[in-house]
């Protein structure tokens, strides 16, 4: 593992990501690699800000391609600012949801749309080009339960997608599911209703795995 | 002119389309007319808070292709908000930009770039299909009076284009000037170098004789 890597984490809400991310960013910094933690929408400076007008209001504040294109923009600005910089320096990033989350959400959460595929994928294309993540975890639990661990998380006003109805999220689900099954070699699944340790322990163990 | 009319108003800083679209407003609603004057990067609730993101900061806070994906997003906000809806109801909508202003700056300005320019489209026919502006006007000046003009105005913290230098002013009049040459069907050029009154009149005349 002495190249850079993109490592992205994607999955429902409440599946335990930003833990998993904390512990394997500890476990890689152990292994001598210098980490760089980031999220989406965000992860710089001015995909915060792009972030803040995405993550809050109602759910129809945008409409979808509005939404679509705020999200590329805030992905081009994290891009060139954080994940770009960090790779060239040779460090392994770690990101919270990263272009299958917009998939997931924008193109499976609201029922599969052609359409919206087709436009998320070509906005995709024209900020990132051929750049894809060495590796992303899918961290897979029933909804059910996942709703009910990010609920019970105090403080949290970024609601709008947490409010979404319930077949939104199966949607949601079996979407990262579909996208996995559809390229193995760069996605693992995750079953992310065990412990914190257990989960961690498969993240590692197929981490060495994809990169030994 | 019973019919809904979408008319833009481009040019440089300082060429007065603000004071001649609250001229042209008050002419059109004397003579019976609906009409929504608006503006751009802005002209609803969503696109102004990303307009907030847009106009203020340094020059090199965005990448060409964020700020062009930040343009897209509050055009179609705009567009669905504010523009659809307006010319739905048969009024007349008046911008202060559009498009135009896009190509012109971001293409043009920094000296042609063919991709940016055939970026700039692509993401223009995502946003809006065939959907192209009725008429507009190019308010034309030389930027040196066009500049100091703008400079004199009070209480303007928007001055991150009239900050760029004065080589990106003079490309950016040289862009307009071409757009409305190859497309003279939809563009009039207006000397901007005159009294507010004259300019006033040759838009009216030149409204008159396009929609008569």
């Amino acid at each position: 593992m002495q190249k850079a890597r993109f490592i992205t984490f994607e999955g429902g809400e409440g599946a335990g990501k930003s833990t998993q991310i904390a512990l394997l960013a500890e476990y890689l910094q152990k292994n001598g690699r210098d980490v760089v933690c980031t999220r989406e929408p965000g992860g710089s400076v001015g995909a915060e800000e792009i972030r803040s007008l995405l993550v809050r209001g109602g759910n129809t504040r945008w409409d979808r391609l509005t939404e679509l294109l705020l999200f590329s923009a805030a992905r081009r600005d994290h891009l060139v600012k954080t994940i770009f910089p960090a790779l060239t320096a040779g460090k392994t990033v770690l990101s919270d949801r990263f272009h299958d989350s917009t998939v997931a959400y924008q193109c499976f959460g609201y029922g599969f749309d052609e359409t919206v595929y087709q436009q998320a994928q070509n906005l995709y294309h024209l900020i990132a080009g051929n750049f894809v993540p060495d590796l992303t975890f899918i961290l897979d639990i029933d909804p059910l339960i996942g709703l009910k661990r990010s609920i019970k998380r105090q403080g949290n006003d970024e609601q709008r997608f947490e409010n979404m109805d319930f077949s939104f999220h199966k949607n949601l689900r079996a979407g990262f599911l579909k996208l996995a099954a559809e390229n193995p070699k760069r996605y693992v699944v995750i079953n992310a209703d065990q412990t914190v340790a257990q989960i961690h322990q498969d993240i590692v163990t197929a981490l060495r795995e994809r990169f030994k």
